[in-house]
């Protein structure tokens, strides 16, 4: 794993991270042990455990319950990769094989659910009812939203239900990363709102930087085709800010009642969405979503880990620009 | 539901533990109230969150509780199923339609994942730490089965490993609903080996049930075709005692190397099993079972909850003889 600023606070504990999240699938199927390693040997800023750690490390949480909480969130979210590839059938993700394209989709269903059921486990570990809830309500959330999903590809048109889906699909967990840690140590009255505050925004500001990336660089940076995700059926960011300004674009309307495009008049889509306005505006809601992250951040006590969240929340923009 | 003789004990409180289990979709996609409603109507004995009400009772735990967990245990064991009838293809359960049948994959996996986040949700309601790690393990132990036994589809030819099987897909959740309640009393050191037990033993002793009556019932009966394992490459008991009483069937070889049998040899394999003494060992092997049930319930206090714990213990083995 490539060092960023954001990491050096909690350097010596991400490997501790690491090792914890490893071990879950000793004592069982040599199987699950494979999947695993595979599924973090792909790689990933580890970004979500980071904000657990600088927070936990803030507000004085227990070294052990901070470490077992950033590596119960880390496999909570690998987990939901594993069923999210499978059902899209994303055969790379950051440049390496998803486990669905090596294996056949029941031992890659199970393999996600023994990850839920691992990450739960570590949760468990923190011994706290609260976080527990918060575990679950957060996997129902984002269950609920690939659902809607589902059964509406093709019908997220507007902004509004656009932050409705990413908030499901990425903000809710940034923002349980970020507040988790205060129940741990009863201070959730003092800083709830506030770190809800930070991770939601920097989440959203995650999730539309990786649909500005998706139209905005190319298949061998992003480690899969350039904007999959309309190939797929879903309007993200960029080609909302499009048909927003080209409401009429006849290539669009199609898409929405369901017709698939010619690959050739998908191509000339992506191309014009790529050199839109949509893409900078995008670029520019993010931005404003990391500026909310910092003026949230003022509201907690300065000190280094303040700022390594600082640095972190500018990261997730800096990717884009 | 038919109400049985065990019921009765806690007749008044079954409903309520229904009407907690339909109202974890609340405030989420109407699609998974459908299918949790789908799930739910196809009906079941609701055999584990009677043992969890039964116990409860018993120990005293509160009213509240008490239905939160049975609700929480019925919630995950549904949601095992799902994964379950996708995996193996199977059509329908209990005679009615399965969910993969109504439903595509994508949309199954994603309902699964949500009744685990919510059976999670009502464990959590319960406020116990160890009862999430129970939860948490049972689903972990259940999972690493069924990888292992996807990993080696027709390699289980030994009692020893039948048992590790079963164990793992039913037993391991009939000792959580009976081990479970104790928790939330703290009277763990004073009933865990024994109500541990006697889980074990109806857990087990009900899968052999259930394997019994795939070779010995008929397919209007079960609701599927008879020797369904078989056909999906599965041996059961009554099969792995035919085979060790013919240990030079010719089909049996083939199968075990993963060859296909022709339809008309695979029936004329299904009929000889059944009229083995296979079937005829594998209901001592049950009766067994809940013998050792009946013994392990008399450690515990003499009161009508063990009356009705007892007579549960023989409704298991009753549906077979």
């Amino acid at each position: 794993m490539t060092t960023l600023a954001f990491h050096t606070q909690v350097q010596e504990l991400l490997p501790e991270v690491e090792a914890r999240m490893r071990s879950q699938t000793e004592g069982y199927h040599p199987a699950l042990k494979k999947a695993l390693d595979q599924l973090l040997d792909s790689g990933g800023k580890r970004v979500r455990p980071t904000v657990v750690l600088l927070v936990s490390s803030m507000l004085g949480v227990d070294r052990e319950d901070s470490l077992n909480l950033a590596a119960a969130v880390e496999l909570l979210h690998t987990a939901t990769l594993v069923h999210d590839d499978l059902i899209d059938g994303s055969s790379l993700r950051r440049g390496s094989p998803t486990l669905n394209s090596t294996w056949n989709a029941p031992a890659t269903i199970l393999a996600g659910d023994f990850l839920f059921s691992q990450a739960a486990s570590l949760g468990a570990q923190v011994e706290s009812t609260e976080v527990m809830r918060m575990f679950a309500s957060t996997l129902s959330t984002i269950v609920n939203g690939e659902i809607a999903q589902i059964f509406g590809r093709n019908s997220v048109t507007h902004r509004e239900d656009y932050n409705q889906r990413i908030y499901a699909k990425t903000a809710i967990m940034f923002e349980m990363a970020a507040r988790a840690p205060a129940y741990l140590v009863n201070k959730q009255d003092l800083y709830d709102s506030v770190l809800r505050s930070f991770g939601f925004a920097i989440g959203m500001a995650f999730q539309i930087v990786d649909d500005v990336l998706d139209f905005a660089s190319d298949a061998k940076t992003l480690g899969k085709p350039v904007a999959s995700d309309l190939r797929i059926g879903l309007l993200t960011l960029p080609a909302i800010y499009y048909l927003e300004d080209f409401p009429n674009d006849e290539r669009l309307k199609q898409f929405q009642s369901g017709i698939q495009l010619p690959p050739e008049v998908m191509e000339s889509l992506v191309e014009d969405i790529r050199s839109s306005g949509g893409v900078d505006k995008s670029r520019q809601e993010a931005d404003q979503q990391i500026q909310n992250a910092q003026v949230a951040l003022e509201n907690l006590p300065e000190c280094p880990e303040r700022e390594a969240l600082a640095e972190l929340a500018n990261y997730v923009v800096e990717r884009m620009h």
